[in-house]
């Protein structure tokens, strides 16, 4: 990277972290690891380890320890020595239980064990402090209404204590799913954002297909940073690939619908680049939203794209959306540490009845206008109806269809064993 | 003020606000506030009025717009114009209902009714925005458990609407109940400071009884700021007067208390200054103590003694401290804004059994030391047993004994009337 001149947006904290052991150093670290007390990770500890150890939560080094911890559930920020802030909203922390502290006792270094039982890091100069759950969840969410995905999966069942510590990671984080090639990490993503002469990197998060509506409002953004005078803006477009709840898309068949679109041409390959965000979802509005931007920043990003009720959903157990649509990006544009990312607001865009086509929403004439939600979306795919004309191209539609039915052809299958087992 | 040469710490924003409209303008506003639409105040509400009006919230200069709101709620801390950061961690804000709302209309300035239905403020150029409690409580106070007496109090029976608004309170606050003396300003703090020539000014915030314990500590304190080279330290010793729960002792005992420590010489008349801080209690721990502190300094404190769980309280419903009792002083150490202040920690004093006096804990002969909470010390008076001897000044202890007393005179009372209306 260093022969190249690269006018990218610095990453948090001025330079990226990089967690993974050297090569020549990684059989003595694993026999050390060996050694050491061990405590097992999640599936979804083991992506934050991922997310760690590449810089995207830079300048993390690691899991935090508590003043990490306090100031990110508290400030949504942390101080660095020089006085400066960084943005960094959600605690990113690992959970123990009452056993592995006891195994760990005064252990400064300990071992973490991968959901396969291999030896993926050591944690070093740990420090295992309180795990207020209700604390977390109430200052992470703004509700501890059960029903919380994030919470339910991973907070709930986790144990009473938390373990920070500097990560060395043993070796580069793979998940052999035949998507690891598409997982760059914020130095690659830099490289190729140099590679490529961008002279303004836009990010765009998303953790659903990408309909026309998205490719108009993605094309659009290009169309005024050039008027702004950029000569070569770039679009990250950015699927979420860790943990998310289990009536969204999964990762596999998003990127295959994401690839059927840039293959269509609805957005082009020239300008774009498709990669996977390793973090895991959490669901919690406009303090996750600061996270989904700031990591980008680390990736190169100084441009970030936000639309209504970013990372939000329905609330649990009341009829309402859990956050107020317009949260977030208001929470975004005041963010600490995220002053030097330029915020674009989404305009809204929706089927055109008219001229048959995604278009940005004209109030003038609203009734011309569908609204097709994630919901209706999933619905029209479920039932193998076809969505209006222009609504997302055919290939990409495909990719749904033949997901949904794969889903229901399970469905059926369960559903005739539970009553031949019954 | 401006003849005297000033050496204490600015007010967060530069110079203290004053939102009282100058007398020879009162006859005119007030005029004005009559054809306004109009905002009954609770008492609390007019509580904080009082607050704002005096600058204890510099630089707020009235009730929250939702800009502030939110960075309120997520930072705990405001960004101002030229980039600087002050504190701002409780949302200070006015609710009103659905009527109300209506009432104002689209009417840019409403008029604001005291608890006397007497004309207090004009609140100009205002939004309206919704209320979403449950998110307001959970961030706040990081649980959402029934029983926490300012969401009772306060946020559970208010409407599902704030209001925000620049003030112009039409005279300055009294609330004529023998004690507005008590009540300094900020700037008549600051004035009182200079007098003196304070160069140093320490705050203690509390809402209990002084006993020896806090004497030993501030007379301590002021031991140390003179080691460090100062040579006028003055104390603020600064009793929350706005709303406490109903099992805190009332205000006005608590002020007849404190003047008794002083006649009685535990703490120095000459280096100390007994004033009242306006504010209501949220009992919101480590989120509201940074409120305390930020409070302070506009004040012209640039001390500030912190204690174990500061504004903290038993978990309502769980049998726990609702917050971890070092996370006030390490959130206050670490919040943004408040970096120009020194944060002095409590040592832990306790009754020495041996030395017959409240001293320092002394770990290597824990045994001999007793610890006397705030529980232990009402129970006490309440029974008419008397606490060990050099608890606190017998003077002192006199006036709680008289008020628990009346307190169970009442209830007696009540009893029986209740005993003869059944």
């Amino acid at each position: 990277m260093s022969s190249i001149k690269s006018s990218l947006i610095d990453p948090d904290g001025g330079s990226l972290v990089d967690l993974v052991v050297p090569e020549a150093q990684r059989a003595v670290k694993a026999s050390e690891a060996e050694s050491l007390p061990k405590v097992k990770l999640t599936k979804i500890d083991f992506e934050w380890v991922h997310v760690i150890s590449e810089g995207w939560a830079n300048p993390l080094k690691g899991f935090m320890r508590e003043n990490e911890y306090l100031q990110s559930l508290h400030f949504n920020s942390l101080k660095m020595e020089d006085g400066s802030v960084v943005n960094m909203s959600l605690p990113i922390v690992l959970a123990i239980d009452d056993d592995a502290k006891q195994t760990i006792g005064s252990s400064p270094d300990v071992a973490l064990l991968g959901p396969n039982q291999d030896l993926v890091a050591i944690l070093r100069r740990v420090e295992i402090y309180k795990h207020n759950k209700e604390e977390r969840i109430a200052r992470t969410w703004g509700t501890v209404a059960p029903g919380l995905p994030y919470v339910e999966e991973v907070i709930t069942p986790a144990g009473n204590w938390l373990i920070g510590g500097d990560l060395e990671v043993l070796k580069p984080i793979k998940y052999n799913d035949g998507l690891d090639h598409y997982r760059l990490s914020p130095q690659q993503l830099r490289k190729e954002f140099d590679r490529r002469q961008a002279d303004a990197v836009f990010a765009f998060q998303l953790r659903n297909p990408v309909h026309n509506g998205h490719a108009l409002l993605m094309n659009d953004t290009r169309r005024r940073l050039l008027e702004m005078g950029y000569k070569n803006p770039i679009l990250l477009l950015h699927p979420l690939g860790g943990y998310t709840k289990a009536d969204d898309v999964p990762l596999d068949v998003r990127m295959e619908q994401h690839s059927k679109v840039l293959e269509d041409g609805v957005l082009d390959p020239e300008t774009t680049i498709v990669a996977i965000f390793p973090s895991p979802m959490h669901y919690a509005g406009p303090t996750e939203v600061q996270w989904h931007a700031k990591a980008r920043i680390n990736a190169g990003a100084n441009f970030y794209i936000v639309g209504r009720d970013p990372a939000g959903m329905g609330h649990p157990t009341e009829k309402r959306d859990l956050y107020d649509p317009d949260h977030g990006k208001k929470v975004l544009s005041m963010a600490p540490g995220l002053e030097k990312l330029n915020i674009l607001p989404f305009k809204v865009a929706a089927y055109d009845t008219v001229e048959k086509k995604m278009a940005f929403f004209d109030p003038s004439r609203a009734k011309d206008f569908l609204f097709i939600s994630g919901t209706k979306m999933r619905t029209f795919a479920r039932t193998g109806e076809n969505p209006p004309d222009g609504f997302m191209c055919p290939s990409g539609w495909q990719v749904l269809v033949k997901y949904y039915e794969s889903l229901q052809a399970e469905e059926e299958v369960s559903q005739k064993s539970a009553v031949l087992s019954s």
